[in-house]
């Protein structure tokens, strides 16, 4: 970092320290920041500390937001017999985006992982539980990720809640849509064969 | 963007003004930073304000600097009778990382582009002459970009300072180290053609 003015080197550090930026764009980055105005960079400055500052985890589903309960939660239109829990708040996103689910969600922010020491009690499911309780609903749609830790995460809230006599129920694993049969791999393609259904 | 809380919307607004962030880009970053300690989002939102407010051009090369003049202008121990004209900022960085170089830089900050409006004037080729007359120096390295622009700056340039005894050279264009001849385009083949020396 020595071709650098302290600075600059400290920017491009900061900016290589974010998920999928390296060095190299790191440097693209910084550069631009010394381009623009000293407006847009105070607002791209602010906007992180705004961020961070106005949002917090909603009291009830844990979603990421500014007001709480989340603009979600506090919707009287949408089903409140039907819980989707995931794993992120970024699935909360790209469940919305269908349009096709109208229910309630809860983020776990994250999944079971015994490997890098997750257990259950490090995961919303605690406030999943006291949340049946107190407001029971038909069906909880588990649609953690369709990984090993995901899947794991499911078969543990599956079998803390159906006791309860709540249907809990898995979104289907299969070929995606405008995929290739061909470059499916064998896992997908076996779920695939396991969820068909008649046409 | 209905999707995002307000600030998070904004967030994702602000990363996706940054080159080459997409959408999806930005918002992967918007959640990276949303689950960082406050002490890492401010050290980003500080490193962007501090970058800008600290830094201007070298007096002397117009290099981005946050000492006047930069590191590079007051070493003493490089070559004073050298001087590498370059396009950009970053120029000098990739200049300065083959360790060859020992001269001075000069950073025009552009290239002349009629298409693009960009003038001989609108770019530090005037800074460059009213240097050259103070400090007269032996020769000048013409390291613009291998575009029609950076040529044409380099054109320019050397039919103004040839006229007063600077020796004033371009650097090499031809076939890159490591590169394949099969895939090297007509142009760069016939200027490595034209470039040859003996061996």
């Amino acid at each position: 970092m020595e071709y650098y003015a302290g600075p600059v080197a400290r920017l491009i550090e900061e900016f290589s320290k974010l998920p999928g930026i390296g060095k190299k764009t790191a440097q693209r980055l910084a550069f631009h920041v010394l381009n623009i105005s000293m407006e847009d960079a105070n607002a791209l400055s602010e906007a992180i500390v705004y961020a961070k500052e106005k949002t917090r985890y909603c009291s009830v589903c844990a979603n990421i937001t500014d007001v709480d309960p989340c603009n979600i939660c506090r919707n009287e239109s949408r089903q409140k017999n039907l819980i989707c829990v995931v794993e992120s708040p970024k699935d909360v996103i790209a469940m919305e985006k269908t349009r096709e689910f109208r229910g309630f969600y809860h983020v776990l922010h994250g999944a079971i992982s015994p490997m890098e020491g997750i257990g259950p009690e490090s995961i919303k499911i605690k406030e999943l539980i006291v949340r049946l309780q107190q407001n029971p609903v038909e069906e909880v749609i588990i649609a953690t990720n369709p990984t090993i830790e995901g899947e794991a995460t499911a078969m543990y809230i599956s079998k803390l809640i159906k006791p309860a006599g709540i249907k809990v129920t898995r979104i289907a694993h299969g070929v995606p849509v405008g995929g290739d049969l061909e470059y499916a791999d064998e896992v997908t393609l076996s779920k695939a064969l396991e969820g068909r259904r008649e046409i």
